[in-house]
């Protein structure tokens, strides 16, 4: 299914997933069939016109959604402020954007660059991820809420907090970024307003592979695409000077013209989902992280787990805490045990079943323990060693 | 250079440029020697994390720039806003941007949206291409210039806008699309503000290869991002909560996480360049142009020329009228002769040096010709083949 190196333990797919193995033939015929072959004609007779659709509709699949409400294309940082936008466009009045201090940065980064450009008197509040139920308000035009923490995985009850959004009015902006491939999530049972999320985690898309967007379709005939590129006009090819969004549509919130190399990775990546099911994926991923834990707190002093010990409140990967974190993670992956590390102190491991089993969680906590034992940074030849990861 | 079908004469890299013969080994390197086996290490070791710059300085050197102005990444739609917002922001009093209407429309479509969220008071004026100069007065907050007309190829004199637009205090955004890798540009000659363009077409990088935006040097400190994702934070892994843009570097108009394998065929496709001399590209494009124009008129009766006569007026590609012109395009494609059609009568044909020679030229013109003779379009068989491009 993956093409992963011999011998290498790779407990972070929740940061880049790993290469399928019909990635190089897939870019390949890409290239030489689509490109070299068809050129310009290709965005007709290879459906490049509409691939961010039909790549849409099969992530839309993994998340509960219909088809025709998910689009592919840019990065998650511009899907997250096509959807902010479109959200405070939905609440003219109101004046707050609450998140929490757990989301990933660029998703507050994103809204303060939107705050400053409508100029506006919006304030984004980031409480911690505890508060936020409390604080959603009726001052409140959208929730933007990452459901997984990209650090500790600590989860968001996302229904429950969708449903006490919209008693009070407020949109919801749901960041899948640590959740699509990882855990079941339906935006159609939470009746989710906005989903985002990337696809070069769990869904092992590639390096910057494209982004995608929901919306729902109640929303469909009314959202402000904020980011009207061509691609969202009703009528591209008309090259009319003025905009006109798309109605009803999802391609409303297509923005401009987008990699097709990048598009043919993410397929390829997709058909490994085709035989998958995403409650075997959770539950496999819960055994795994379970005895990771159980084996980590057995056998490796100093390491304090700092994700929840539910794994009900858990995203996919695990979290210690240790203070020699830094080195340790180092020593860790010069040994094909590849984890990351997010400063000060924070070790990550991601588990992802469909190319980690407990043999393989066993072997790391192994290297790992005997890592530790032996203090191997307190030992001159691991600092003569390049290890800059 | 090119892989390009057997038999084919392309002329639409003005649309999208063909294959580099280099691409499909290159990417297949990414793929195995990068994403496989380095996996996330590889935004480090293979500076991943830094390619948006190193290709940016490599487009910069196309068009005059000195290193560490010029950025890769996500769509021109992107860029240009990126660009205009930044623009409006160093005027904040002014509430004009001046287009024309031969501008591409994504151009005119995605201010559309910014003066949207702004929701400030700001006009968009779009006049015909020929009354810009006149209409640029200090109520101009941000002048957006397309060079070359994409329709029919009409080329601005940037530096006479760009002094008179300084003269009254305005910004500019040069939209390079149809100029870089067609011709001899210079941002620095120019005292460019702000110069954003493509790469699937000159440039070759692939079907929705990524952007570039280039920012004057005097502006690095000061710009505003408007699109403020992570990759433009002083310090992306720091994880602040607080958008800090990079100072005084273009990192600041970096966004979010970018296509790797985009990036890498852009990477290929650029290594052509090195070797290549625009001026001798420009003067050999001039000298097809102007045969391929002259045997036209000679030999294609009812076919008129909309593009400007004046070779130094037009950029590299040629455009005519023709009543049958949908049909004769599809009749010219059917016999590998690829130019394309814009409606209601237009008939483009791009003149790319690279790959087009002057014996290309004369067999594209018999080509036509002998269709124009045959009046193809009135014979049934004509309209039994499937002819959709």
């Amino acid at each position: 299914m993956f093409d992963i190196p011999e011998g290498m333990i790779y407990l972070n797919g929740n940061s880049l997933g790993p290469m399928p193995k019909e990635a190089p033939s897939a870019i390949n015929a890409f290239l030489i069939d689509e490109w070299r072959t068809e050129l310009v004609k290709g965005w007709n007779t290879k459906n490049w016109f509409i691939k961010s659709n039909l790549l849409g509709d099969r992530i839309g699949s993994l998340m509960g959604a219909i088809n025709g409400t998910t689009v592919v294309g840019d990065t998650l940082s511009i899907k997250v402020f096509q959807a902010v936008a479109a959200g405070l466009a939905m609440a003219p009045k109101r004046r707050v954007i609450l998140s929490d201090n757990g989301n990933f940065p660029t998703d507050l980064y994103m809204v303060e660059g939107l705050i400053n450009l409508r100029n506006a008197g919006y304030t984004l509040r980031t409480p911690n991820p505890e508060d936020v139920y409390s604080q959603i308000t009726d001052e409140v035009a959208v929730l933007m809420i990452t459901e997984v923490d990209y650090r500790n995985s600590r989860k968001h009850d996302m229904k429950a907090l969708i449903a006490k959004a919209h008693s009070v009015g407020a949109t919801v902006v749901w960041d899948m970024a640590h959740s699509i491939g990882a855990l079941p999530i339906d935006v159609t049972d939470t009746n989710t307003d906005f989903a985002v999320g990337c696809t070069y985690k769990y869904l092992n898309g590639g390096p910057g592979a494209p982004a995608f967007i929901y919306v729902a379709p109640r929303l469909l005939d009314t959202v402000e695409p904020a980011l009207s590129g061509w691609f969202a006009h009703e009528a591209p090819f008309a090259f009319d000077l003025g905009f006109r969004p798309m109605p009803g549509k999802i391609d409303r919130m297509r923005i401009g013209t987008q990699s097709i190399a990048a598009f043919t990775l993410l397929e390829t990546a997709l058909d490994i989902w085709d035989d998958v099911n995403l409650y075997d994926v959770r539950s496999k991923s819960i055994e795994l992280s379970e005895f990771f834990i159980s084996q980590v707190e057995a056998k490796c002093q100093g390491l304090t787990l700092i994700s929840p010990r539910d794994p009900n409140q858990r995203g996919s990967h695990v979290a210690f805490q240790f203070e020699n974190g830094y080195e340790c993670m180092q020593a860790l992956i010069a040994q094909g045990v590849i984890g990351d590390f997010r400063a000060p102190d924070v070790m990550r491991f991601g588990i992802t079943p469909l190319f980690i089993n407990l043999d393989d969680i066993e072997k790391a906590v192994t290297v790992l323990s005997n890592i530790l034992n032996d203090k191997i940074w307190n030992k001159p030849e691991f600092h003569n060693r390049s290890l800059v990861t």
